[in-house]
């Protein structure tokens, strides 16, 4: 069986083609500035890489290029089109409307439209995705696979916010999360990798990146995330500043003369390890400078790892205990000095880092970086979102 | 030695003549309605209560009344104002300018004057109440002790946000904390009655009221709580939302037509426990509710619990160990459901409440609610932040 796993944003699409019997990336690609003058598709399969520059008027025109390497004589993988045997789209918000993963049909589309307000630089373009591989391929099925349905178990005491409770159910008005796919991937490689059944697991993942969020996974089922009803809240990252007091913001807004919407530009854009270290967003150019003697680098550095820590020390009380840390993404796979300083002062807890162990140098492996007497598990594993969409959507068919 | 205790709101005023020798309050009462017609005096002396009706202009004839009360041959407990050794007021921000309480004079009152805009509501009142003071106590001694500094000894990576670091120096936005005078007094007395040094002691104290706060204090000195840059963060309270997404509050802007300062009115007012409850911001009532099967008070008290609890596992990892849990204030003196609702599900790190002892009857005494064998003392000791501020104000002379 083949999946097509479509990742689809307002100027670009990213793809890969999974053969499910191996879990094997047979190709995948990228193509870039949609709709926008100079077009670009690159292709990776046979261990080669194949560029096409061509103008993508939009998501359409883009799909049947993509198609139309994956069948080349030289770039493809497959002989035909109908070797695909269906096709998983990553959406990001599934409100409260989706769950789980769900088929694409033309009523999950029509419920599926309302929900861009809650994700307005993410949904729509997912849709685009969509509309386009099913005008492109008309009988082919389809499924949509959201970065916050692995959060849904999520019980109301942890999901919803002290507000008051009709504007939640008027406006859906909640924590949601996100990075639901990658969060759900690790937890269920570290039981995997610790020979365990996800039921008897209490595990937090933390997905460190240029955004980086933290769950509670308890028994196969997340009851915690970081993130919120946006991707802004929980510790700060690359350029947005987690969670902050509101009042805070509205006091930066009178004094910088800044809007409601404007702060808001602010808090995404310009705050986090950007705006602690006036350095970068980059955790590489930060522990690079850190070493070098910046103060506000490592500032920010240790920023993050203490609010890092405090959401592990929150998600073990609310899991009850805890068996596993997993850390993963770009920081949480790369950079053995957050990890460090986040397992740091957790040794009471029966967490203890084999600090040799933590300088392993990433090979796309999972690496168990915990002392060999710690009582709980210290994983680095690398996620693999694209994979999560491919066998949910192969689950479906 | 004697203290007079002076906590001056914007139309009221409390006080306490406090005997430092015994620690004993010898008189105490509340000013109401000061700027207002039908102003009030209710003096507590004796065992007695004194009930003087007349109004009130402003503070300074509020304090004269006081004194004339204090020296009064029936209602006083004094002979003469010269037996008050010292005035101790409550400030509430202390931005950087103060980290410690600090006497009163024209220098320092110079230096509070611009810090008003930290604490809109409070600070001008106490302005006020000092002022008023030091017109009919020309001579008299007095400090101004800070609910803010007990937090001051927290590091940069606990009271910093993750905005840009220029925007914190030049508007000193970052995280302050409140309810200092009340934390440090439960820490201090949780040490005592365990006969240990604050030295020794990792301890999370939870002042639990209509606001709320919890601290984790290490070797005597808080290094995080949960507000921050004002009252509104942390735990949900009784009509504040604590914690949010400032993006899901400009979601409801948007939805509801709230400007931004409409929308920090709804977060300070409307939510909370009142707001998700439906009912009340009053945790006996929602325990009333809860108890007749009302599942949204039901919902709201749960709420609280699971967030502070989150906050106590926060508070663990960022002290590295944990030997007690102070619960503190209205709530969290005098509603056993809450208290077992934050040590729920804690047994794995040592935190073991013995539930027979959880429901004593409060009598304004230490009582200590963990079970014999659990690792991590449990106590509930009544705050007294009046007490705290005699008490410097003493130090300080």
């Amino acid at each position: 069986m083949k999946i097509l796993v479509i990742n689809a944003g307002s100027s670009s699409l990213k793809y890969q083609l999974i053969g499910m019997e191996t879990e094997e990336v047979l190709a995948k690609g990228t193509c870039e500035r949609i709709g926008i003058a100079g077009g670009k598709l690159t292709h990776k399969a046979h261990g080669e890489t194949f560029v096409v520059e061509k103008d993508l008027p939009d998501h359409t025109v883009a799909i049947e290029l993509v198609l139309s390497e994956l069948v080349d004589k030289k770039a493809g993988v497959i002989k035909s089109m109908d070797e695909i045997d269906a096709v998983g789209h990553r959406v990001v918000a599934s409100g409260e409307t989706f769950t789980k993963t769900t088929p694409v049909t033309d009523e999950t589309m029509k419920a599926l439209l309302p929900l861009s307000e809650l994700a307005p630089l993410h949904n729509p373009a997912a849709i685009l995705g969509i509309n386009a591989c099913r005008a492109v391929m008309p009988n082919k099925k389809m499924a949509m696979v959201f970065d916050t349905s692995f959060h849904s178990t999520m019980p109301a005491y942890a999901y919803l916010y002290g507000i008051d409770y009709d504007d939640y159910k008027n406006y859906q008005v909640r924590k949601y999360g996100f990075h639901g796919t990658s969060h759900k991937f690790v937890s269920q490689a570290a039981a995997e990798y610790l020979h365990k059944k996800p039921e008897e697991l209490k595990i937090v993942t933390c997905h460190l990146g240029n955004g980086s969020s933290i769950s509670a996974v308890k028994g196969g089922k997340c009851i915690d995330t970081s993130m919120g009803f946006t991707p802004l809240a929980g510790v700060p990252m690359g350029t947005r500043s987690g969670d902050i007091d509101v009042a805070a913001l509205e006091f930066l807004c009178k004094k910088k003369g800044m809007t409601f919407a404007e702060g808001m530009e602010y808090l995404n854009k310009k705050c986090g390890m950007l705006g602690v270290s006036g350095i970068s967003s980059d955790f590489r150019d930060l522990c690079a400078a850190a070493a070098e003697g910046n103060e506000r680098a490592q500032l920010a550095l240790d920023m993050f790892a203490y609010s890092c820590k405090k959401y592990v020390g929150a998600y073990m009380a609310a899991l009850g205990g805890l068996d596993v840390i997993v850390f993963t993404a770009g920081v949480g796979e790369n950079t053995p000095s957050v990890r460090a300083g986040v397992c740091e002062g957790l040794e009471a807890f029966g967490v203890k880092l084999d600090t040799k162990k933590n300088e392993f140098k990433n090979d796309g492996t999972v690496h168990e970086i915990s002392a060999k007497d710690s009582k709980v598990k210290i994983l680095v594993i690398p996620t693999n979102e694209e994979l999560v969409i491919a066998r949910e959507t192969a689950a479906l068919l």
